[in-house]
């Protein structure tokens, strides 16, 4: 079979190895029934609102989507109080971290700074767009290192990414901090903080800067919907991005990205806030419940302004995931971030919780 | 406000100017209807099967979709008769296009070879990927240049591009035409055809060489279920690639960026022949009657394989385009592919056809 060359980058990518699905285990260990608390979705599922209105636009799918979004970007911008201009519009934020490598980066010339144990995509897009990356270290705690990331920034830094609250620590950085670190960043240089799992920071005034947009010249925030809206399986996020930067994405970027159904999935969660608030509650009481149990069975547990929590368990990660599996509950062993001695739970429904409790418990003192 | 710096070619790129929405130009003309044979979009709309599909998953939105489709790339390999490992799902042909160009061409290096007044979206991502983009001439017919692009070909091009049946052309190369220009191109080279109109070319034995795929070492074959399938709004699209190329490009593509609900779509199309057949049956009756018709309207028409026809009207295409727009019934000028003196109008239903075609008589002798 014939060779072809590839950009030399390209060749040294790992391959993609996939997790077993909900089906595949229950096949494997002969099970009814799998909890998956491992890739932080929403517990509640989808919205029957959204899940009524994707269904009156099934017909729509023959036609091509608007090119920007343009209605979802309005309803977003009414929503966050920031100009229309500002919003992009994302098939997921990943597209939207994408472009600004792709675009604002100079292949072989431009860095990016981010901290170590930190989302892989990152990394991955830094290196498919030729750019340097440095991973900044982190302390003993795993605190978020803003103050050696500014250190660490030069005139050929074109971006620092913070995410906050942090995937998978559930750290995260105040205001404040974002604003000292935005203040000393060099002049040509972005603050990109990935707010993915923003809605779940409490109270979110001590944590968003986008309630202050007007503020801070170099801040990009991305957000998605795939987490506290439910919509991971539709690929929906934006980036708030200082004006003119958003134009110049916005001509060069690949048209019509963005799925019609998402569009209009997205715009219903948005103004469904009876779904919204019944996560965020289920959220809040769900992670106070996994830090005193896990607390109780012998974890150490971060404090957790997310969705899910990060502990690490008084025996083996590798060996507690597979003993759960086995029972029908996937969480997340956090090897692949670089925290071997770590594991991540998403909150669940209730009952979920309190099943995964019980049956860590049967593991850790079995 | 503060400028930050984009690479130089970010800036050079043209605003995107979208067209009116059905709604705007209902509200402009004081409409009640319109009909839209300008974005070459499925005339049956969407498969009721399909939508049904679309309903069903719709509760399954808040789940993450599987990274690389891979149940949809097994139906895709079983529905073409190749291995499976060759087939790679995008957010439509759009992202694997874009795939392509930045994983097999060296920024300031490389170059791709497609011919003029081709889809806007190859010179956009040779630009977007740092490539030099070498545009063919054509001849005053509008004939596939394959030869000349073969001649154009040196030791740095990484892909030639080829769309068949073209757009906004209709024609279509033959299967002997990108065997002969596989064969001549350098070592290194793709032979890229982009075949999103290729349901429509009749026979199809004569166009794809998708049918022979293992007898083509250099070819990657580009499909959309856009037009054929009724799901442009759902943004799926699919590569058949050489099998080492596809797991290079596999490891280092965005995980994540085809839709669930897309996926589930898109299996249910590829297995709905009953629509699959009467679009391809409506689009070919369509196309004899376009061709008929305008000719008896003094029109030049180019003879189509695809589910639209080029031709050139006996007047201003801009005073037509404006007349018809007022009448409610939105085609395609050419200006922005290069060619101002045509006209492109995909084919609609029987009666949106004969809609079209009384129209344009009135405004032709009005």
């Amino acid at each position: 079979m014939k060779d072809f060359t590839v950009r030399p980058e390209i060749e040294d990518f790992a391959p993609y190895v996939p997790g077993m699905t909900i089906e595949q285990i229950q096949e494997l260990y002969g099970l009814n029934s799998v909890i998956k608390l491992a890739s932080n979705e929403n517990p509640l599922g989808t919205s029957p609102i959204v899940q009524k209105v994707i269904c009156q636009n099934a017909a729509r799918a023959f036609r091509y989507p608007e090119n920007h979004t343009p209605r979802l970007a309005a309803t977003i911008a009414r929503s966050e109080g920031v100009p229309e201009e500002c919003v992009l519009v994302g098939n997921g934020s990943d597209e939207i971290i994408d472009m600004l490598f792709r675009m604002k980066g100079i292949p072989g010339k431009s860095n990016v700074i981010f901290y170590e144990n930190a989302f892989a995509m990152y990394r991955m897009c830094a290196k498919l767009a030729g750019l340097e990356y440095r991973e900044v270290k982190r302390d003993a705690e795993y605190a978020l290192p803003l103050a050696a990331m500014a250190e660490a920034a030069d005139e050929n830094t074109c971006m620092v990414i913070v995410t906050s609250p942090d995937n998978p620590t559930g750290l995260a950085a105040t205001v404040d901090d974002l604003a000292t670190l935005s203040g000393v960043l060099p002049a040509d240089c972005l603050l990109v903080v990935d707010e993915a799992y923003i809605d779940f920071a409490w109270p979110p005034e001590s944590y968003t800067p986008v309630q202050a947009f007007d503020q801070f010249e170099n801040i990009v925030a991305l957000r998605t919907f795939s987490k506290a809206y439910g919509l991971a399986g539709l690929r929906v996020g934006y980036g708030i991005l200082p004006h003119k930067l958003a134009a110049l994405v916005k001509n060069a970027r690949i048209p019509f990205t963005v799925n019609l159904l998402a569009e209009e999935a997205a715009i219903a969660a948005l103004e469904d806030e009876v779904f919204y608030n019944e996560t965020l509650s289920l959220v809040m009481r769900g992670r106070e419940y996994f830090t005193d149990e896990l607390t109780k069975l012998g974890c150490k547990v971060w404090p957790s302004q997310s969705n899910f929590v990060m502990f690490q368990p008084p025996k083996d990660p590798a060996e507690i995931f597979e003993e759960l599996l086995k029972k029908g509950i996937i969480i997340r062993p956090l090897k692949s971030f670089g925290l071997p001695q770590c594991m991540r739970v998403n909150v669940g429904t209730d009952t979920e919780n309190a099943t995964f409790i019980k049956t860590l418990g049967e593991v850790l003192n079995g």
